[in-house]
Formats: C-alpha cells, structure tokens, sequence
C-alpha cells in the first residue's frame, strides 16, 4: 500500500524523464559523515583513567598476551624489546604505547566517488551498517540462512539510505557462496553496487591479498599504496589472545597502508572481568598491543581503537545489548582512545531481540545515543542487527538508518546567532499568539526539525483506515520501496570487466571450500 | 504462559506462608530516588547562556506576559514594581529573577510511608508516571476512553514497579467520572493504593484546596503545612500567558507550601519558535515570570523549574518526540534551571506512536536517555506515555518502567575501588581463558549488570518453541502478573475511614459536571 502510494506520487509530476530524473535525486543523497559540534560525554575521573592505564601496562608486562601460531610476530616482538616465551609476549612497560605514537589521529578512507570519503578521527562519526551474521530475517521470509542475493540486497539498501555513509563489509554472510570464494562476491558487491567506502576481507591473509588487489584494480595501483581505501574488522580473541588468522590479515593490510580497527571482543562477565573498570584494563592493554605491533609492521599504518561491548546475562548466559554497563564502557573507553591520539570505533544497533520490535529499539536507541556521545569515530553495525548479531534484518536495517538521522542533528549543535535567537518572533507573536504562521517560521521552518521518512505522524484516524500499520509493517514497505528505486551507480566500464574478470579467475584458482 | 510459569516458579519453594512471604517480597520492592554520580551533559556554550538570559530579561521588560482574569495577580506584580497594563505584566529586568531567588534549590517531597519520600533537586532524578491521556490502550481492549478502573490499575502498576518512585498525577483520565469530582476518587486512589508520593490537582483552585484537605487527612494538618507532600503540574499556557485556573491552583499549593512544577508547553513551531535558542529565551521568560509569580504568594515556596517539549512535523502539523532538537532544548534547559538553582523537571517515555512497538521504544529510549544526561530531577510521564500523549499504555507503562532500570544503572558511574579494578580476575585468567568461573566474576556478578524483569533473552529454539512473543505480547502478561500479585498497602483504617468520608462529603456536594 505504501509502495503503491509513493508510486502515484512519483508519477504525479509529468513524463518518463522527470520521474527518472526525480528518482536519480533520490537514489544518490547521501549525508556527509558527521562531525560533531557538541561535547563528548565523559564518565572516568582523571584518577579513573590514571588508574586504567597504569594497570594495562602491568598486564602488558607481568602477564603478557599470546601471538598464537606466528612465529614471525614473535621474532617481531623479541626486536623491539619485548620479554617473549613461547607464544606469550610480556612487553615493557611504556614500549607498547611508544610504539602506538606513529598511528595516525585521523584517516581519510577514500570512497570511488570522492563524494563520499570519510574522515575517521577527531570530531567525526562515521557510520557503517551491521556486520557478520549468518541469517537474515523479513516479514516476508522470516528467518534463514544468508545469501549472496540478500548480501546485494543490503548492499543496496545501505547505497540509498542517505544517514549511512559506509557501504560496509560482511552485511551478512552470503552462506550459499564457498567459504573460500565469498569474500570475492562480497567486495565485487560493494565495489559495483555501491560508490560508498567499505571494508575488506580478514578470514585468511590471502583474503586480505585479495581485497587489496581489487582495490588496486578499482582505484589504480599506486592509489592505493598512497592512501587508505578500506578499513577491516581485526578482532582481538579476548581475552588477549592475537591468532594467525586476523593477524595475518593485519599485516597484509598494514604493510599496504590500509586501515584495521583493532577490537577486543569483549563479552563482560566471560571474555572480560564483570567491572567496568576491569574491562577497560584488559581493553586498553589488548588494544595497545594490537595496534603496537601493526606499527611493527608498518609505522605510520592506520589503526582504530575498537571496543566491542556486550555483558552477560548472569541467569541465562546470554549476551545483553544496551545496558548500562555497555554505556559505562563505551564512554570510557572513548576516553582512553583520545588520550592515546587515536581514532575510536564502537556502540552500534546492538540488541539482543529476536524480532525489530520494542525490545529492539530500546537497546538499539541505547546503544546509538551512547556511540554518539562517547565520540564513536567508526561506528560499525549502525543499522540492521538483530538477535545478538545472529540476524540481519531488513525491516530493521531501514529503521535503524533513518533513526541515525537523529545522529546527525543532534551532533549539529546549537546555532546562537542572531535567527536562532528568534527575538523578532517572539515579539512578533507575543502572549497568547502562536508561530505557525509567523515570519521567521517561514523563513526557518524547512530545516528546523529532523524528520522522519519511515516513523507515524499520521492523526490516529487515518492510521487506523490504512490498516493501523506498526514499525516493522512501515519498513518492510519501505525495503521494498528502496529496493525498487534502486539504481546502480556508474562505473568505468573496463574497471567492471577487470573487476569481473579477478573475480572469475581466482575463483577458478581455488576448489570450493565450505568450511 | 509467562504469568502461569511465574506462578508455577513462585510456587516451586513451598508452603502458602513462603509463598505470601514471596509475593509481599516482591511487591514492595522500590528503588530509592536517582542520585547521579555521573556528569551532566552541556550543549550551551557560556556565551550561548548568557545571551538566552539577557533575552529573556528583554522579554519580560519589553514584551511582558498575560495574567488572564486575575485581576488579585495584576495587583501583586502592580506592588512588586512590574508595569502592569491590561492584563499585560512587563517585568523590569532582573526583578523576577530576583523573586526567584527565595525559591528552595532542592525539595524534599515526603510519603505516607517515609521509606519512599524523594528529594527533588541538586544530583536527584526522581521517576513519575505517565500524566493526562484521555484514553488508554492494551492489547485486550483496544484504544478505548479512560475510567477510573482503569486509573487505578495503572496506580496499582506504579507501586508495584521497582524503578518508579512517584505515583504521579492524573495517570489517565477517569472519564466515567464526572469532571468535577474525579479529581477526588483520583486522589484516594493515590494515597490508598500506594504509598509512593503523588501529585494534587490542578483543574481548579477549590479541586487544589481538596487536594491540601486530603492531605491534612493523610499527613496530619501540621506536617502538611511544614512539609511538602504534593509536587503539582501547573501549565504555561505558552506563549507567556497564565491563565486564572492554573494561577489559582498555584497560589493555593504556594500559600500552603505545597511544591509546583512551572511548566511551559512547548510545541515548536506551534507555541515557540522554530529555533532552539528562540524556544529556551520563551522557557526561560515564562519559568522567570512564574516562579516569581509564586514567590509573591510565599517567599520560599517550594517550585521546579519545568519544560515539556516536543517539536512539530511541519509536513503533517503533528507533534514529534524523541527528536534531535527536544534534546537540545532539554540539555539547553537543564543549564538553565542550574544557572538559576531551581529544580528541574523534562523529558519523559515520550513518543508519537500508536502501539508499543519499535518507533515508541526509538522515541521513548531517546527521550529517557537525553532526560538523565540533562540532570532532570522531575521526570513526568516517564512509563506509559503513548501517541502523543493521547493515550496511557498499559503495556508500554510496565515496558517503560522496565527500562527505567537503566537510568539507575547508569546513573550510578562507575567503581573504581580494588576490587572493580579486577586486577587479580584479570591475572587468574590470563590470555585465552574465560572469566565465567573465576573468583572475580563468582563474587560480584550478582550485582554486576542490569538486567531486565521484561525483555526477551531466551535462545531462539526456547524464543520460537514459547510462540514467538514480542515485547508488546511479554508486557501485557507482565501487566496482568504484576496486576494479579498487587497487594494493597496498609494503612490507618481510622485515616482511611476519614478520608473515604471526605470524599463522599465533598461529591455530595456538588451536582455532577461533565465538561
């Protein structure tokens, strides 16, 4: 109904090419990334924060972390002066976070269409979509197992939803595609389907190999070298376990200058100790190990400070999304990322619902509001995760996306000049009057208030005789609505064959694997 | 089923005196009113503070506001040395501010039981219920008018409501009673089937002096008029105008020391300007004039500085909550009320839909989170509030207040002692091991999380198996549990008999009025 709706006023206009045009306009809208004009919110003391980090580095040395099955880590490590045994690496007090001084404070992920690059450091926010679950789930469909055609799907939702400025990495995983040849169909995706930055492979270090050889191909060699085209998802085996698999796909993308966010993956009560204060320990050693040893690899390499945050339900077991403590993390860790000069990614659409219903969007609301005001620089999983990341939702995809419309104003700050004090209004109306119809509402009234394009503001009458439609109705309209407005954008023609054509070739190189 | 599985759980442990031992147990659990040790969050630069004040100051002086048909209101302001045309009161610069000066910086609100008596002011966040809704929704009934049955089962619900610590006002419009003794069988209501603090009425000056007369009953006459035992909502009819109703209910909370929340009704665009800066100059003018207003009845009565605010969609006129520039003028007006030492009362479950699903829990989780971090320390309508205040839910009252355990939790900060810094859990584990078992985790994990009475964290076999239950369908068995467990506590019969004596006396007489 809604479709068919928004297809009569779409026609309403005139012919073929203003309707064709009007959908181009709304196709491509995209915000710039956020850069906030408000304070960031801040929980730790100074003492608090002494504290933390004072304690990692005692971790650092006296425990140490483990780099397991990579005996060149190792080697790597015993160079620069940490005390190795076996694969247990005690470092120095003060040498891990030496070492981290040549990351970068600030990284600009070049997109193909430079429109769309973004600035990850600083004041800004960036936002990514979920990332990594195995299922999907619609109205219409309910829940199953991922495809590579519901891969493109949120490929393309995330290309025409205009608060998200990343295209993203594993949107879902595309479970009908061989273990070993999907992370190809996925950046193909990305690459073609969408102009916005996205992330690259980290499952086998010749994965990362790949996706930066694609980069080559749709950026140009030297490019590529020269600046920043993608940002990976390395997570930590917390507790501070560092294994072959991620690190190897570190150093591929460090020594090729590309991005990583280092996250501890940090499930309190079980991969962390069950205090805030605890766990910002372990967090902040982990990540200065991480990031420290991607500067072996290659000083000046750009790296984030990652935190995934969830706790545990102490009477189920389950991992809880939203919570306070989440929040208590979260700030906190924001904190240390600034102290330590580095780009901070974090919070998310993080829920532990099985269905995009009011449990959803009380913890995802939680956890968007936290991100925003810890000064999240990458927030990854923005929209569109469901059931403690087990789940892709569509409908919940485009309620999360344009919930982070609320972002972007908020983050706007508070104008103070000589409009927004509004004197003249209020004289103008005076007791008694109202605004509706005075000069300066005229002037102002367009982008005064954030709007929804998804939400109900229709009086109660007319909701009820269109079928009195929830959320999840509304968006399961809208998914399709987007999905049929979609198109492609355009992309050099011999960059599409080349792209195609790695593709096919190094899928023909390799037997397909399924686990 | 979740009602007959809490009953059989409830039943597990033994005898029926255990079981009534448990039942009392649980309905009577109330936290203690917030006291935040966290920061608050400030969007307003100095210089943007300082020109919000100064302009306020230039409304009351060139501007003024009305004091409508009160001409013993004009005589006062005439007195205090406001220039006083009409019904037009122009207010020198800083005399009201002055006038506000002797108004208390923190309220003590006491209960018939003193266990749950709140201080309202300072670090404090006290958590009230839904007020006004001529309707009421669930899932059983439909949107239906409000009755008084109904009015007391959402009093039965806030009293049995852990995080909740104020039965509130008008929790839905008893619609079933006549106008002008409903506010009578509402106040019995409040003070008989609970004992959390409560508010007066506010429709008519002589239903405040019943109010006050109830309370002498309830309180004793002396304590009533050395204490505060009622916290009253008295509207601006904004744009700066005080309508006699309301100003006479003031003036008679005021002279009997009874507190009163100041309260602009700000609908941007409607009856504020479109701009954030704009709408906090109109707040500010009329909490200034108000405030000092009560202050010329009596020095030092007791008054918290209020703003409901809520913006409209200039599209469909409708009112929008949960929005970017609520939370600015929230944050913006929690500066205020601190520059000026008063209370704060704003925010609330506040949210245009119309069920319970995810665009009320969006707008809802947003409103109550930017609530906390503004330093209200009122909040009114914090559960229960549905489609834009048309509507008290039963089902989002008991979700709302479920979440209401999230505020406590982050408002507590965070730990910084040996013990929160886990530095031995973090040694016992070391890398690669998991904190579950650990010492550490079996000695705080009882307390380490919030966790939620409502929200769903089963697997997704035990989720599907159990029929597929959302938040709306888990919170309506919730409501009927809570319902069924509710017990009515004690009270003096002599007291109870006294005042059900009042109350007959007083609607004796009076002929019935219906508008």
């Amino acid at each position: 109904m809604a479709e068919a709706e928004a297809r009569s006023r779409r026609t309403r206009g005139g012919g073929g090419a203003a309707r064709r045009a009007e959908r181009t306009a709304v196709s491509i809208e995209t915000a710039r990334y956020i850069e906030r004009n408000i304070p960031n919110f801040e929980v730790l003391s100074e003492e608090a924060l002494e504290i933390i980090e004072t304690n990692a580095e005692t971790i650092l040395e006296e425990v140490g972390v483990n780099f397991v099955d990579n005996p060149a880590a190792l080697e790597r490590w015993r160079n620069a002066g940490a005390d190795v045994t076996g694969e247990r690496v005690r470092i120095p007090r003060g040498l891990a976070r030496k070492l981290c001084a040549t990351a970068p404070s600030r990284i600009t992920q070049h997109a193909r269409n430079p429109e769309r690059s973004v600035e990850i450091g600083g004041k800004s926010l960036v936002l990514a979509p979920v990332y990594g679950p195995p299922f999907v789930r619609d109205m219409d469909g309910g829940r199953r197992y991922a495809t590579m055609e519901d891969f493109r799907k949120f490929v393309r939702l995330g290309y025409m939803s205009k608060w998200l400025h990343h295209s993203g990495g594993t949107v879902c995983e595309p479970t009908d595609v061989p273990v070993n040849k999907r992370h190809l169909d996925m950046l193909h995706a990305h690459m073609t389907l969408s102009d916005k930055p996205f992330m690259g492979s980290v499952t086998e270090p010749s994965r990362a190999q790949d996706s930066v050889d694609m980069c080559e191909i749709l950026f140009g060699k030297e490019f590529v070298q020269d600046n920043t085209v993608m940002t990976s998802l390395i997570n930590v085996n917390s507790p501070m376990t560092f294994d072959d698999v991620m690190m190897g796909s570190l150093e591929v993308y460090a020594s090729n200058n590309q991005a990583c966010i280092l996250s501890p993956f940090i499930v309190g009560g079980a991969m962390a100790p069950v205090s805030v204060m605890g766990t910002l320990t372990q967090v902040l050693a982990e990540v200065l190990a991480g990031i420290a040893y991607s500067q072996l690899i290659r000083p000046g390499a750009p790296m984030i400070f990652g935190a995934f945050v969830t706790s545990i339900d102490m009477n189920s077991g389950a991992p809880t999304f939203g919570t306070p403590e989440a929040a208590h993390i979260t700030y906190g860790a924001g904190q240390l990322a600034r102290r330590l000069g580095l780009p901070f990614r974090s919070s998310g659409s993080f829920n532990g619902s099985k269905l995009p219903d009011a449990q959803a969007a009380y913890e995802t609301a939680n956890s968007l509001n936290v991100g925003l005001l810890a000064g999240v620089n990458f927030m990854l999983h923005s929209c569109g995760w469901l059931e403690g990341g087990l789940v892709s939702s569509f409908e919940k995809f485009v309620m999360d996306a344009d919930q982070l419309g609320t972002l972007h104003h908020i983050a706007r700050g508070v104008e103070i000049d000589e409009n927004a004090q509004a004197m003249d209004a209020i004289r103008e109306v005076g007791p008694g009057g109202h605004y509706l119809g005075c000069a300066h509402t005229q002037a102002n009234f367009k982008n005064a208030f954030w709007r929804s394009d998804l939400l109900d503001y229709k009086p109660f009458e007319t909701w009820s005789e269109e079928g009195e439609r929830d959320t999840m109705v509304l968006a399961n309209a809208r998914v399709k609505k987007m999905l049929g407005d979609y198109q492609q954008p355009p992309l050099d023609p011999a960059i599409a064959e080349a792209l195609a054509a790695f593709v096919a070739t190094r899928k023909e190189s390799m037997p397909d694997a399924f686990s």
